[in-house]
């Protein structure tokens, strides 16, 4: 069975368990604090960082997009990046959006501020920095609101990799219960749509220790 | 003619410069200081982030790795993302690699510090920065040198966009004379491989008033 480093709150890392559950993989699931440094896992990967993929043939494979690239070359069904060269440029430019933007506007600081500082004690906390991923969140979830109106997924009729890389980054930023639900109801009719794949379960039922996520964080229906 | 807003030195816009002309498609280049966010450059991409493709219907492209995307499926010939699935996933690995780790820990660092604060007087110099961009630099020259080892190009016979990542990254750290050719020179061998490439030839002569790059800048032998 393949074996994933990973980390709970990474959403890089979510958004490959995401594409793997959907192409039915199965998977060892590994925690590694990259913070850490281990020599083992560098070998695995210079970078140093979650997610690194290591197939049954012992190959690791590293980098989120690079991973995600080849998963769906070597395991083409059910498809991910799916449409014409436009649609699947608009499915890769968003995947991109959010590992960036979203990634470094809102889910970095949250992460950074209520897991690492807090739970895990690695430097100063700062508040300021929570407010801004807060304002930060806000333009995000105005763009998927537009991305959304008359979808059912970002792109179009189907669930593709754009949704997962969404889906990872909300799926962390609601477990921390800072997503204010009630004022984007169209973006939660979206995530109850994504919630409700099988694929998101096992990342939905991840616990941190220390940190309770709110009530409705694995409820499909909230 | 297409229309691809980019700034002289910016790795990610050399990156997709150097595609487009493997591909031979001629551009218009537009000069674009993404940090005065102009509205109209921010209505292409809402990231106000360079590189952004306008191509002839209009439409505009955004996201570097999308965009290199975009091209390898839109203009298949030649192929700069070649071979099996795995040396697939290997040159996107690189590409990843250099974009995110040497653009963060160099590129980044320099193009801050020597045009950004100097020429263009955003910001306070700091002379820390260029060193800790130097030290890095030399870890990934001992990278690049191993990759080489034994191969015409990054990943094999053939020249991909792995090759065309790293040369928009070194051809920077070039421009502001930073690297120390002589201590590394299976990577001279390599650069003087691609920089005698028909697709290197217009980035290596532009020039950025204020800042001269070093005499052998664009010599294929140097």
């Amino acid at each position: 069975m393949p074996t994933l480093y990973h980390h709970w709150l990474s959403p890089a890392a979510r958004f490959i368990r995401v594409i793997l559950a959907e192409k039915r993989v199965d998977i060892d699931l590994r925690e590694e604090r990259e913070w850490e440094r281990r020599p083992a896992f560098l070998a695995l990967n210079p970078a140093g960082e979650v997610p690194v993929l290591v197939m049954d043939d012992g190959k690791a494979y590293s980098g989120t997009k690079a991973i995600a690239e080849y998963l769906e070359e070597a395991i083409p069904e059910p498809a991910l990046l799916i449409g014409s060269v436009d649609e699947r440029y608009e499915i890769r430019r968003l995947i991109g959006w959010f590992h960036t933007k979203i990634g470094t506007e809102v889910t970095r600081l949250l992460v950074s501020e209520k897991l690492h500082k807090r739970i895990y004690g690695i430097g100063v906390p700062d508040s300021t920095a929570v407010r801004c991923a807060a304002h930060n969140l806000k333009t995000h979830m105005k763009y998927i609101t537009y991305l959304v109106a008359d979808r059912n997924y970002l792109t179009g009729k189907y669930f593709t990799m754009a949704d997962a890389a969404a889906a990872a980054h909300l799926s962390v930023i609601d477990y921390f219960g800072d997503v204010h639900w009630s004022d984007w109801p169209e973006v939660k009719d979206w995530y109850m749509r994504v919630k409700s794949r099988r694929s998101m379960r096992s990342l939905l039922q991840d616990r941190v220790p220390g940190i309770r996520p709110p009530v409705h964080y694995d409820n499909v229906d909230f």
